[in-house]
């Protein structure tokens, strides 16, 4: 049964409140989600008071949310607060007035506590399994270990991007003295976390609305083609090209920044500086963007809570799953034409000599195939490829995405052609668009009637004389299925420069 | 709870088999389509025998949807056979067979009946008060009158396309003399219908693949930048000129025809002459293109059971309520912000100055703006437009589907602009569409909380000083609500070149 749950962050630039509509471990999405810009931070310097018209700003949103759950009727909400809070002398009697406004029991997270829901979010949203996970925000930044799939040490810095601007660069073109104080204060910050240093194979994750931002600016420079940046790579060198322009610019020029949030004008030049800080010292040379973070991790808690860490056991599995659920198509004619597929990627493995790497996109197109029917029937294949597109796959990269979202739309008709998305593809990707594709449509018509009639397929190959044999193992009348299967060859045919002849076999069982 | 019926429809030139996932009254969407080029009509010509060969082809065709909604576990299903079995010597035993082999029993409808049918898809998918249904397949043509919104007179020709091609024209590059003898035939077939002649203020809505066909061939000549063609208004003179073309070339050239479907490459030269022998018969300058037809009006007769007629009450107001439906998007606040939306654009009419029918666009853009979000929750105004767009909406023309998809589109945030939807628009569509726009994202923000605080809105306009107080009429503490609203007035400000002004004010009951 369908469970909404309510989820709060308090931090110190802005406060979320995000609304999930779940079915536990199985399926969830965010139905919600209502944003303020708090600056709950602001003024507080060094005096580490909140500040009356920012505790004001807060208690609002915090009414607001209250009145939000209450109207909406979700019972179940998670109220948490960050560093600014944790920080402040005073937070302990914020946090006691929301209690006694709301009626909610609000938890102050320690800054391990926000690494680490940070972390679940990393890890459930790009997946890793050695590196590191960095969570700037508005007040402090967390460093997360990972090992062996696992969050480990954890360290949490008060190198938050509204901080910096608050303590060093201030809001607008900052001075070269300000600057040389804020790398000092970054390294002296810094000196003590000596495990923070890339080990060969290790990843960096990084997390939080600057991050975002910085990606999306780096995007536009190269007319990214897709509105996704969860798993996007930043390379360092572009990263440390916006740190050493944006300080030196007045915060109107950074507002005619094509990608920037016009709300974080005024404080993206101190995240830029602290990110490039931070990958100089870590040792790494690109870093990879998370969309989710402490919300969502603190989410996952609750969602996988019967698994013995709240991680997904395999987050390429889950998300393609997940949104085929969201529009209730993990159906058997999904299941099978998959299956189907991936048995004409396995045994045409010496013709179409494609790395293993593509297996997964051809198994998660073929589960998705099918979901844009519900925004209208004719020209399916496209609506599903928009919505893979436009909703994106957590643990696959914006180029897989992209790959899968191409053999959805090409899985009934059409040429097989990357379009604006060849930017994202080498030649080796632009070889396997159409032979995926073929194979994804050859399974789609072999399973015409939605029936299983052809239970497996059988491929005969004969390299030397560039021929092919597809056997469809019937169990019941399939002649239909091999009609419209031959009529679809021409794609793989093409493909694989083959001639491929189809035939109809005998489905003996499994172990036929 | 969701029901599913499956609807197959054996026609001279196609087969195919819908699925309708419904409940009955409440809501559907079109789940599955199987459709087979059976062409039961081929080489029939004066004999009215089927052939064994088609006979083989049709069989076939059944014996696969047998198995397909045997496999999908649908019980409820409706076959019907139109006039190729209806014309035939051997049609009974033809039908004796299918039931035998398949359990169903197939219905051989009348020309009465498939006209009547006909008139119920289109009646349900544009909506017609008075004036002709023409539904136009591969056998015969059906005419259909409606007056009062209900079908009337109906006449059956035999004028289908297939027929046509069989009979006099072929296939390919037709001659002169035979395109003479066609239009004998016609005018001798259209003699007796005398009651087919436009009163003023009639509408003549023409259905099937053919016209479709035309249609998006016509679309395609100016580059129409929506993919619907429900709802599209073909002219006169467009169809005149095709009729008069499409003859004299080669079934070849004609592929090369953008927007031709290949598979009528050779049937819609024999199509086009005769639409425009009716449009000149009945004395209409123009054609409204209708998506839906026979077997959809087989499906309404069974989804709306419960009426007295199995046409929709108020067909422009299911139809974006079955779409908000179908993304379970039909819910209070929806309904809030639509409500809200209306009352600005009813008080505002002597700023506004926009005539009553943008009010149901306004309408329907009201409880569609959030159906994106299963998309995705970020960017949803992006795919809510999206889906309003591709999934079109029955009873509204494709401007208006635009307009209301740019409503959606711009909810939130963004400054209105028509883009290539521009094309459908005049002076007067540019000038309400950030009026509108402006006046849903007020109606948004006063319900950003989602709990309807803000009950109703009351404007006091003085035009003469260029100044609009909006009071916002709040039941409980509606701060939040009034702050986000005052900063998201700058659409409705500049499109009404007014000073606007927003306070609250004090909710005092309906009656207040």
């Amino acid at each position: 049964m369908s469970q909404r749950i309510a989820i709060i962050d308090l931090g110190s630039n802005t406060t979320r409140l995000v609304v999930y509509d779940y079915e536990p471990g199985y399926r969830f999405h965010l139905m919600d989600e209502v944003r303020e810009v708090v600056r709950l931070r602001e003024g507080m310097g060094n005096s580490l008071a909140l500040r009356a018209a920012a505790i004001e700003r807060a208690q609002q949103a915090m009414r607001m949310f209250a009145s939000f759950c209450r109207s909406q009727g979700i019972d179940e909400v998670i109220m948490t607060a960050t560093s600014a809070v944790r920080d402040a002398r005073n937070g302990d009697s914020f946090l006691a007035r929301v209690r006694a406004e709301t009626g909610w029991e609000p938890r102050l997270l320690s800054g391990e506590e926000e690494g680490y829901y940070g972390a679940l979010g990393a890890l459930n949203g790009v997946g890793l399994g050695e590196g590191f996970v960095i969570d700037l925000g508005g007040g402090s930044a967390q460093i997360i270990e990972v090992r062996a799939g696992l969050p480990a040490r954890v360290v949490s810095l008060p190198l938050g991007a509204l901080r910096l601007s608050d303590l060093f660069l201030g809001y607008d073109r900052a001075k070269p003295a300000a600057v040389e104080s804020l790398s000092q204060f970054l390294a002296q910050q810094l000196e003590g976390v000596d495990w923070f240093r890339a080990r060969p194979g290790d990843r960096l994750v990084a997390l939080g609305g600057t991050v975002r931002n910085l990606a999306r600016i780096d995007q536009a420079t190269f007319g990214f083609p897709l509105e996704l940046v969860n798993g996007y790579e930043l390379a360092g060198t572009n990263l440390h090209e916006m740190a050493g322009r944006f300080w030196r610019i007045s915060q109107k020029e950074r507002l005619k920044i094509t990608g920037l949030d016009s709300d974080r004008a005024d404080i993206i030049q101190s995240g830029a500086l602290a990110f490039a800080a931070l990958l100089e010292h870590g040792g790494f040379e690109s870093l990879t963007i998370c969309q989710q973070g402490l919300r969502e991790g603190l989410f996952y808690q609750h969602f996988l809570a019967g698994q013995p860490q709240p991680i997904f056991d395999d987050l390429r599995q889950f998300s393609p799953l997940n949104l085929a659920r969201k529009f209730d198509f993990d159906n058997v004619h999904s299941r099978h034409v998959t299956a189907l597929s991936l048995q004409l990627f396995d045994q045409l493995q010496a013709a179409h000599r494609l790395d293993a790497s593509y297996r997964p996109l051809l198994w998660a197109a073929g589960m998705l195939h099918d979901i844009g029917v519900r925004v209208d029937y004719y020209s399916h294949h496209t609506h599903s490829a928009y919505i893979i597109r436009n909703s994106g796959l957590p643990g696959y990269t914006p180029r897989e995405v992209g790959m899968i979202a191409l053999l959805a739309q090409y899985h009934r008709k059409g040429n097989p052609k990357a379009g604006e998305l060849g930017l994202l593809f080498d030649e080796e990707d632009q070889r396997a668009l159409p032979m995926l594709a073929g194979m994804l449509r050859l399974a789609e018509f072999l399973e015409r009637g939605r029936s299983q009639v052809v239970r497996a397929v059988r491929c005969h190959l004969d390299l030397a004389n560039g021929w092919l044999q597809i056997e469809a193992l019937e169990a019941g009348d399939a002649r239909m299925e091999l009609w419209e299967a031959s009529r679809n060859l021409d794609v793989l045919q093409r493909a694989l420069n083959l001639h491929v002849e189809l035939v109809g076999g005998v489905w003996l069982g499994a172990g036929g």
